[in-house]
C-alpha cells in the first residue's frame, strides 16, 4: 500500500559559490589538525554560499536548471524543504513560485526538516500523486547552514556545505517509489539544534543563530536507531539486503557512512559516497547523490536503490526506489 | 479524484493566556479611536500568549485536550503548521512528538504557512490517508504572532490572537473531505511579512522580527483573487452556492468577512463569524470556527460546509466538507 506508481524523472542541483578547502580552514584555525579532521569527515571541499545568497536563491538556481529540461507549467505542487528560510513568514516556497514563474494554481509550502527531509517530501509527493491531488510535484531542498556556523567551530565547519536541489516527481507505469519507513525521536531534539534566533530565545539578548551538534550522540543515533530501522524495514518488506544494488545514505560524514556499512554488513561497492568533494549538504545530499550516481552510471535503469536520511529532530526516513535513468 | 474517504473526527483548541480588551489597547495608545477600530475589525477580545509561552506550548496544550478523547497511540502522522517555530531547527513537530508522547514511528514535520495552512494540511492528511501512507493524521496549528507585533502597531495589534489547535483526521465510510482548490501568488510575498530575524536579514543590525501588513493590498487580494477562486471552484465542481449550508472562512476581520459575503452574494445566516471574542488566530482560525460551530450546533451532521483560508504568501485554499458531528 505504501508504494506508488510514480518516479523521479529529473534532478538538478547547485552548490554554494565559495569553494572552501582544508587550507582555508587552516588559515582561520592554525591549531586544527586538518589531516585528522579530513580523515574522520572524509570531506576535502565544502561549498559556502556568499553573504547575500539565501536558501531561496540556491533553490531558484536549481529550479532554473531543471526547467531547461522540463516544462515549468507542468508543475502543480512545490514542496520546499529548508531550515534556513528567508523569512519567518511568508513561506519561502511562495517566493520561489514567483521567482521561477510557476503557475498561480501551484500548491506551495515549506517543510521544516533537515537530513531526513527529502525522504519525507518524497512520501508527500507520492501521496499527492497517488491520491490524485497532483500530477507533477517539484521537491526543492535548499539550506545555508553555513550562516549558523562560526569560522572557529571545529565540529560543524569542516562538515556542512550549502546547496540547493530540485527533483521532479511524475506518474509512472510501474511502481518505482516506495515502500517507506519513518520515525521521530524528539527526546533528543537538542542534540542538533540552533537554539538562538527563533521564538524560544526571542526575549534573550545574545540571539545570534548558532548550530550546536552533539556529534557523539548523533553518531550513536545513526548506529543504533537508524541501522535498526533499516534492518527492520527490509525484514518487514521481505527484501534481503543483497537484492539492493546501491545504498545511498544521507552523506553525513565518512565515519558515519563507514560505520553504517559495517553495522549493516554491506559490501564496499554497494554504498555510495560523494562526500569528499561536496560535504554534507543536509536535505539536498540524497538528491545530489542520486543525480551524481545516475550521471556516472553507478546506478542504472531497473536497479533497486535504498535511500535513507537521518539527523536533526531527531528524524529518519528510508525508502526503496526502482531506478529509472534521469532526464 | 480529489475527494477522500476521510473525516475530521475531533478538534480541540486553546488560546493565549492573557485576555486583551479594547481598554488594554487604549491604555497603551490614548490616541486610538477604539470604537472605530472595533467596528472595522469586529474584534472585541484578543488572547495573547505570555512571554515564555511558545507555539509549541500552545500546540501541546491543544494535543493534551484531544488526547482526553482519542488514543494518542493511534496517531501515525503529525503535521504542525506554524510560522513562529521554537527554533530554526529542529522541527517543532519533533519536540511536540516527545512532549505529548506520540509513538516514535510517527511521521512528523512542520509546515510553514499562515491563514491558508489548515486547508493545505488537510489536503496532505487526505492524500496520506487515501494513498495508504497513514491511518490517523493529527494536524496541529499554532502561532504566536503577538511576538512579532509592537504594542503601538495600529494595523496588527487590534487583529491577531495567539492560539493552538489539534484536529484529528481518520478514515471514513463516505467521502467527507474534498474536493480542494489551491493557489499561490508570490509576487505579493511582501504584503504580509516579517522581514527581520531570518536568513534574509541575518547580516543586519536591527533584526527584531516585526509583522508588516499592507492591509489594503491583502483586503484587495481577498476581494478579487480569493472570491474569484471560490466562484470558479464551485462552478468547476458543479455545486450551486445555495447547496452549501455554511461558509466558514478564515476569520481575518469583520470587514473582510462582510465584503466576502457581499461579493459572493451569500445570505446572512450562511456565513460563520466567531471573530468578536477570539480575534484572528491565523492557521487555527478555521479549526476553531469548525469546533465552535459544531458545539453550538450552527453546523450539523451531513451538512455541506465550505472552508476557505487565505493570506500570507500570498496563499489560498478552499475545501468542501460533508460534516459529521465531532467527538
Amino acid at each position: 500500500m505504501v508504494e506508488a506508481n510514480i518516479k523521479i524523472s529529473a534532478i538538478e542541483y547547485c552548490l554554494g559559490e565559495k569553494k572552501e578547502s582544508g587550507f582555508d580552514l587552516q588559515k582561520d584555525n592554525p591549531d586544527w589538525k586538518i589531516e585528522d579532521i579530513e580523515e574522520k569527515t572524509g570531506i576535502k571541499t565544502r561549498w559556502i554560499a556568499s553573504k547575500e545568497t539565501t536558501a531561496v536563491d540556491l533553490a531558484c538556481k536549481a529550479c532554473d536548471k531543471i526547467f531547461k529540461k522540463v516544462d515549468r507549467n507542468k508543475v502543480d505542487t512545490l514542496l520546499f524543504v529548508t531550515q534556513s528560510p528567508d523569512y519567518f513568514l511568508p513561506s519561502s516556497s511562495c517566493i520561489i513560485q514567483n521567482r521561477v514563474s510557476l503557475k498561480t494554481t501551484t500548491k506551495c509550502f515549506d517543510i521544516n526538516l533537515g537530513c531526513s527531509g527529502f525522504i519525507y517530501a518524497l512520501s508527500m509527493a507520492a501521496a499527492y500523486i497517488k491520491s490524485g491531488f497532483s500530477d507533477n510535484v517539484l521537491i526543492v531542498c535548499a539550506d545555508t547552514y553555513s550562516r549558523y556556523i562560526d569560522k572557529n567551530d571545529r565540529t560543524n565547519r569542516p562538515v556542512f556545505s550549502d546547496a540547493g536541489s530540485a527533483t521532479l516527481l511524475t506518474k509512472s507505469y510501474s511502481k518505482r517509489v516506495g515502500p517507506f519507513e519513518f520515525g521521530t525521536d524528539g527526546s533528543n531534539y537538542d542534540k542538533l539544534i540552533v537554539k538562538e534566533g527563533a521564538a524560544k530565545s526571542s526575549f534573550k539578548k545574545n540571539n545570534k543563530p548558532t548550530l550546536y551538534m552533539d556529534g557523539a550522540a548523533v553518531f550513536m543515533f545513526t548506529m543504533s536507531i537508524v541501522s535498526k530501522s533499516i534492518k527492520a524495514f527490509l525484514n518487514k518488506e521481505g527484501v534481503v539486503k543483497e537484492k539492493i544494488d546501491m545504498y545511498i545514505f544521507h552523506q553525513a560524514s565518512k565515519v558515519v557512512l563507514d560505520n553504517l556499512q559495517r553495522v549493516l554488513e554491506l559490501p564496499d561497492d554497494s554504498i555510495y559516497k560523494n562526500i569528499r568533494d561536496l560535504g554534507n549538504t543536509v536535505s539536498s545530499s540524497i538528491p545530489i547523490a542520486l543525480k551524481d550516481a545516475d550521471m556516472n552510471s553507478t546506478i542504472a535503469h531497473e536497479e533497486l536503490i535504498l535511500i535513507s536520511g537521518f539527523g536533526v529532530g531527531l528524524s529518519w526516513g528510508t525508502c526503496l526506489l526502482t531506478w529509472n535513468k534521469l532526464l
